[in-house]
């Protein structure tokens, strides 16, 4: 189970009114490769690990992810905030403002709602390492297409942050994949 | 963000070898009205809640719908974990088998992987409020499903515990709605 | 059965050219909280509602919301009827136009399909009489995000309406949830 | 607008207790080829047809299927009825029941919920009415396939009536076409 | 199986730096009547095709539907090429870029991912020629609206070869079509 | 462009009538990790991978995807070849049946359509082509849950080719990534 601490784990600044990229922010917060991916997918996947050491990690990184996925989600809700129907129209957030206001919806940024299809948990620990590792360099990835999106420095600054713990968790699984590999052996062994 | 404490909000007990009911327990792991859609649906809608104790309760009931996920995932776990694969096909689970082995994902009983269609976040508190105690309702009603579908007397028990809970999570948001109506005409007022 | 009247329930009228308008009105017309979803929604709960009435009720509300599909399809094909493909380009309906010309096709405010997913039927009368007042609310809420979106009075106008049904299926939902209420007690006393 | 009328296009006749049917029947309630993909789909081309006689008869055709639709649904309703969650587990539809009861709603046999992505509306006259044409020949075929899988005399012979109403609607959107093609080439000439 | 010969069925002409034609075309690589749809549908169908001759037409077609498939890419691909960040918001694919940054990805032109739901193989030969004359016209119809989407002369050039063979596969269907019926008249003859 | 030449890359054999492996089989025709997921993720991919060696890898493992996906098709349409629908509704094939009688349509083995949310192209070549090595090892995961769910020494036999085919994949995937890795390095230092 989990506790609920009251602050995020990296703050949030924005300085610029910048519209669009809420709607850009979106494929972090509901898209293909984003922390809701993450989240679920490491949290999901860590049952048929087969070391505890496995099992603990995916739920801590699992458990990070649903941080990164508020910290991302608030960036999303300052950016709308106070903005005027006028104004989210001429930014193409019209459609969303039409079926969520300045609520904060788990959709992509095409505005296409999460599916679970975008991960999977196969039961081979080996397998879902590697889909954890490729996972990491594609929210690697999105994050760069984000920052080079955006001049705010507020922003910048944390998509940078979110983008270097992705790097640091596909270091993490590649461990854990040696660690993992070696255990498999060791079981064919004896 | 989140602190993971390594324990269950209330254990599991599986008495019973009943393969046909992890299955139909993906309904609440992966399905329309599941813990999941319960634990998005309440930790997106927050943002644009008008009053930091709706916010906060929210919060709350969502955290606690992730450890209800989790409760729901560990069933599962223990229901399909030794099943050999020739169980697996005559208990109707080969079709998850093969693309799944005994990992949980989240999909619903008959194999749809879950999509963010099943919820919604409209920016206006009184409608996701009642957004928020249909999908009470819905979930209660999915809880009365399951235990008819079995007769082990620890699945009933943990399913119990957790159709109460949405009992409880149904009352807890009418009166946030009350709250919130009353915080809207004082606004209106001054 | 039904049989076709051939004439709206309440007047569209266009005032002005507003292709963008055209786009958010997909919200209402293929959207998750659109006539579609409450047409389909009702049309399919009735078989398991306890008595006639409630029965009727859910008929009666779905034919009329089938009416209302049809008024936001007949507005949306005012809106973009005649307009040249550059128009569409410049008012970003180049991606509709590609796929459906100026045809009225079920999709949400940002293009994507309509799905069954946005509705329910649990067999719990209670639980989906919660679900269709909810689903008033997010229609209602809906509407008003749309009528904030145009400036055009005849648009406007048509939308208000609307949306004052919903206020009105919402209050006989309410109503009818009573009644259910009450004779699934008597049915338990006798 | 649509006025309903409290009778079924053809009487519902069910003789056997036949739960399978009840799953296998859903192709045709929810499914790709069903009577709701029929009913959306001409109800939603009709606008863009070039001639009066063109959208009367998709208008008429769309709420035909509208009443078939609903034969379907009583179908459905009809062989669940009744039965116990244990027969509904034996009879494969343990799943359904664990989402709906045995409620009518619109997934496909598979259990997938119903999706605009099946139907198709692209503004030109001569293509959408071989949409029409093609979608005729999958509801027949569906139907065919349905009869086989039953030997209740009375469910199959509602599913012939059926059957052969998508026979005469194929024959009339061919009619149809002539009529639009010449239409077109009359435009053109003058 | 296939060989693949390295060179393009027709060549690609771009000729004008226009970032949103590449958003549209995607209508026609990742879109419903879309040459993947094309290519998925005709490899899939044949295998319950009646004749030797049927199922050579539809894996003839359905490879050159493939071969398109390649010519789409590669135009939305060049028309891409090259574009920065700033310049793709501008133009409208900021959310794609976010998501895709310059890659070429099977959505449609909203942003909406490929699904299977757009095709159907019944098992019946009559039927699924039907559906695919239909789908002919619906891509030549597609390929209709993108070319007037465009004024620049190589990519419409391009659209326009597609679009006849388009036209050209649509007489071949229909050609099979009578093939087919007269071989099921025979057998049900002798 | 392809060519088509007649003949599968590996054969078929099918020794025993086992219908519901068929439906397993849909696992890698349209399932999540399915061969028809591996050939479009690498034919979408190839156009911006940065040099003609990874153009030419994507394309070349592509298309022999395709003639996996043509190996698979053809198993699964050999195991339903000639059954009956009373057969395939006792092997848990009805709802299969009603809606695609024994023709092959990409599902996964529940009946989900195939959708491209199962793959991504990311335009990064390092972070598509790790997408490939967990794509494979998915793949080949999936192939291992095959063989267990089959005791037919014709279809095991033909799986095992294909699942060592995966293998060659992931490692030939592996050299690309050193080689990509190389050249974006010596990029970086001239």
């Amino acid at each position: 189970m989990w506790i609920y601490e009251k602050k995020l784990e990296y703050p949030v600044k924005v300085y610029k009114a910048d519209l669009r990229m809420a709607k850009y922010l979106m494929a972090q917060y509901g898209g293909p490769d984003s922390e809701l991916s993450a989240a679920v997918r490491y949290l999901t996947q860590r049952y048929t690990m087969p070391t505890n050491k496995a099992k603990g990690l995916l739920t801590d990184i699992g458990t990070e992810e649903l941080a990164h996925w508020e910290i991302v989600g608030t960036m999303i809700y300052r950016l709308m905030k106070g903005a005027t129907p006028e104004q989210l129209r001429r930014e193409d957030l019209g459609a969303y403002f039409a079926e969520h206001d300045r609520a904060v919806y788990p959709v992509d940024a095409s505005g296409v709602p999460w599916t679970a299809a975008y991960i999977q948990a196969t039961g081979d620990p080996v397998t879902d390492l590697h889909e954890n590792m490729a996972a990491e360099q594609k929210a690697r990835t999105t994050y760069e297409h984000l920052i080079r999106l955006t001049d705010d420095p507020g922003v910048k600054d944390t998509l940078r942050f979110l983008r270097e713990r992705e790097v640091v968790h596909f270091q993490r699984f590649g461990e854990a994949l040696v660690d993992v590999q070696e255990e498999l052996t060791r079981k064919k062994i004896f």
